[in-house]
């Protein structure tokens, strides 16, 4: 691994990610042809908070939280910092001081997969955080690792400058030359979500509104009685 | 496995449903003699939700719901919709649309034993659900499954008919046979209960009221000092 | 495992254990050295308390809970039980009635490696309780085991009459003899944090603060532009 | 739960059993539909083994092997003993002497939703068994279950006189009224899969084989060199 | 923690440790009172070994493994090596070149709630490991922690000089002062299930030879036929 | 996602890559600067094999093994097929007729995120494995997914021609780029190890041979007898 700082990483139009946070990460998802989306381990800390950001990497030590110091200098307003480490890791390594320090900076979150603390005060700062643990273990200051450098997390690749979109639903990333598109499909996907949930919300069915009764057909599905089902063996 | 919807599933009385669902998933479940708890793993989205339904059963394939589609048609007012998977999956198999859908069915809420998303959606909603994972991950409508057939969830057999009772505690399942003596038994111990609250909130011991000394006894429990436990070796 | 009640544990001043509590975890755990955290998978019931007690403890066979009630005999206004089993269970050993009784000896809170049900009622109470799972699936009285002998919980080691911390970032176990040592290192730690935050809320880095910059330089991190990177092949 | 003990359960043909445990597990998953597969977590403790076995059934107390001894009054030459508990546990509910008693009735081997211990014991004595679990913890023998009532052991349903074909690839469950079908579609797959191997053995592509080709056509996939795919942006 | 190496821990007599390797995990775990047992999770590289040792015990930082070099200077002829980190780690913290100097120091094995590597090259030497992970990530050597202090070991506490015993079923840690009379309760417990496997193999039933036909009855369990069980609502 | 198979990917030259199978994933991982490490979970089905591969990947749908089927058109000799899923999958999605099939097109082995099946036919074929999870649970072949993308597998990015390392410690990725100085470097190491291993096996220690004993003093660690560190307190 190449010890480096990246100190003029690429970023995304702050216009392109705050209209992708509107829309969600289920719909950005969705909109995106369902890639991108960083599993299923990283829970955010406080519920119901919506929101994206430039993507600013760090890669650290297991146990180690030297490397978010120095990535804390390279964040700017509108940033997002996303942290993992070079083997598993439970410790907490993020609090509210780093918090403190990311929030001086314009930073909007931390997506970390490993663990971070004091969280009854960070939800009392509201500095919103997804993480794969919670947990009271500090950590040392100690290895060289990287800023700025194409990390995977939650079994996803981001690069530096990618838009991180985060919610109740988890965690994705949309790369940064998708940006503009996704953003038009998730406009598309909205508009007509909206005339889905209206006539479910009438008593359409599923099954009429995407016509999936002739695939069900096609498939050899039979619809019978308790009574047929019994007769013919279950 | 035959993909098979059944039309007609039986269904338990919903004077009996509403029941179980005031006495809550520990309570039945004690007053069931300890069966039809399907597990720590299906935890509810919402906190302090208390339900009971007549499960209508969705089996699906893997990372597709077309079934789910299939099921909401042969949902009635106060079912609860059980979902599984052919092997496990913790795509976001369920969102905002088909819970609008079921609502408008007059459905109770969602069992799943898979992920579900739009979870702040649901939440502002008041749609209930219990699953094991949470995911935005999307799926596809592909392979057909069957509806309302027996299946195993959380490590339980639900079938067609049965009632469903979640809470904070988790998710169990009636046998529809059983649910009228399960009522009878659960109203029972909660008068017992409601004694046994009172005693203990006054000081009584667990030790005295359910008379366990003699079995502390009969098994050799000796009560020691810390001086003596420490002079004979720990 | 010898059968065994010790009546007479030593507890930690009360004054002390009120002072811990008043730290939290994170800086507890910090200012005793990093030692004594009871791991990630004990997680609070509720979300927001914070409390300290003189730690009961109580070794129970997997899914019975007999001597959680002779333990309840053993326990004093401060006191905090603490609960493991022989060997790994997740059933729902722990539930309301218990902490009533509980309450009404004066006990501030539950850690249980184990599961707990009632978790509506207990919340209605405010009774806290960190837990490792939870299950509505009940228990036998019937297996005799433990109370006040040394135990293994989350990993670490909880003798009767330690200091037991538990807050949102989890458990920690503070020794008897070193409660007085933390009480004074964790004043000194928090004075420390408040200029730390005070500097870190104005803009001073985390690198400056804490003179990392000549670590890094010693580890031979560089710092580099985009540009250079992708130059010299990333 | 009732405590009950079914004394004379219906059983498979073993000219049925011996058929289906020649095939394997994914041969007769295969043929079967692809289900009553019990899941990836019960492993074989011996490697190279291949058999089947009329299902005797015991449901058991977490921690207590009561009905285990139970079970094996009720066991006939060519059953194979099926054992899970009323909630999770890995301890070493069974060892080298309940499999001495067993093979003395001539039983063909143990499923266990649980620990098992005296593995060097139990791989000297050639007597084949899959666990979820290896652990030297004992248990009692306590409390009362049931035997040769239905069970769902590894997310499957698994009644008595069902077969279960267990080998390398993990443990299935043939239903007792679908064992003749099942015999005759494995015979029928295995010699499909015999032309097939051949066939591939001599280079024939999967996607010829199968006619795949269409299909990744009406799906749009491309087909593009490395330099296209490239100047398209990725 | 206090960083500290002790030089002269005490050790068990090698007499009763090898008598305590001849017996096995199960056994001496049995005789001792089920008490011990270090968990599922410590698994052995190697099948079919059976050893015992004298515990050395070394606390590392995760990923950081100095303190391993540290134990090895304190290891005699008939040691076993314990290490533990002071949070979860899977790296690779010991490998072909330690086993190769604690071999020449006469350590018999080592035992590791971590990670280790050269997996062919261990088993090629025959060197005995038992670990949580196998992982071929490297760790630094940056990190003091100590040698011969009490541990917690996959949820048990082990102290220098007490007898750790490893075979297929796992790891158990024998306390030095309980070393001779697990000797003694093994040799008898082993004495008596001679017998018993003797009977056993002979036909005899365990509800007859622990004579459990009583508690059955005392519990309430009913022998019915399956025809009776279908009458009565299963 | 784009639905593509890139037919032309780079190739690392085969004598490269043969020179990393010799000295295997602990050593080549560190020769690597400690990076490419694909985690702990990919295990081996056979023990005992030590191989290398030209990486060309593929990404599927969970349960769904189209893609492997368009993939083996792509490989040439000396390929290692990687294969992972856009969701988690536990699925058989690969077995013996898939082997078959790569045999026969020179290809040396499989990497995958998922489940496979046939393990003892795999066995008997000497074909090698790494996988996620064995399952006999079958797949369809219907969605479309990509061949020769970059994926990411087991936390870390694999490209296409990039080296696959893999043998009981589990699998490694060397970027093509990399593969001649991870040669050389590997080889360098394996030499200095060849002197530390003759050393270590003639007594010296690792706190002399790497001159860690300067650094346990400046990190503060004491020397002292049982005697003594009972005295200070522990």
């Amino acid at each position: 691994m190449r010890k480096v700082v990246i100190t003029d990483p690429p970023r995304t139009d702050l216009r392109l990610v705050d209209s992708l946070a509107a829309y969600g990460v289920a719909t950005v998802h969705e909109a995106l042809g369902r890639v991108g989306y960083l599993g299923t381990t990283l829970r955010p800390i406080q519920r119901g908070v919506r929101i994206a950001g430039n993507a600013v990497t760090a890669l650290c030590a297991p146990g180690d939280n030297l490397m978010i110091h120095a990535a804390v200098e390279q964040c700017a307003p509108g940033d997002l910092l996303v942290v993992t480490t070079t083997s598993p890791c439970t410790d907490g390594m993020f609090g509210e001081l780093l918090a403190t320090s990311l929030r001086s900076r314009g930073v909007r979150g931390l997506v970390i997969e490993a663990g971070v603390r004091d969280v009854a005060e960070l939800n009392d700062m509201g500095f919103p955080v997804w993480s794969a643990a919670v947990s009271a273990q500090g950590t040392v200051k100690a290895t060289a690792g990287a800023v700025n450098v194409p990390v995977v997390v939650g079994g996803g690749l981001v690069r530096p400058g990618d838009v991180i979109v985060a919610d109740d639903d988890g965690v994705m990333c949309v790369p940064r030359a998708d940006a503009g598109a996704a953003v038009r499909a998730s406009q598309a996907r909205t508009e007509r979500e909206e005339a889905t949930r209206a006539a479910l919300a009438g008593g359409q069915l599923g099954l009429d509104r995407y016509d999936l009764r002739p695939l069900l057909r096609s498939q050899g599905v039979e619809y019978v009685t308790a009574a047929e089902y019994a007769r013919e063996g279950g």
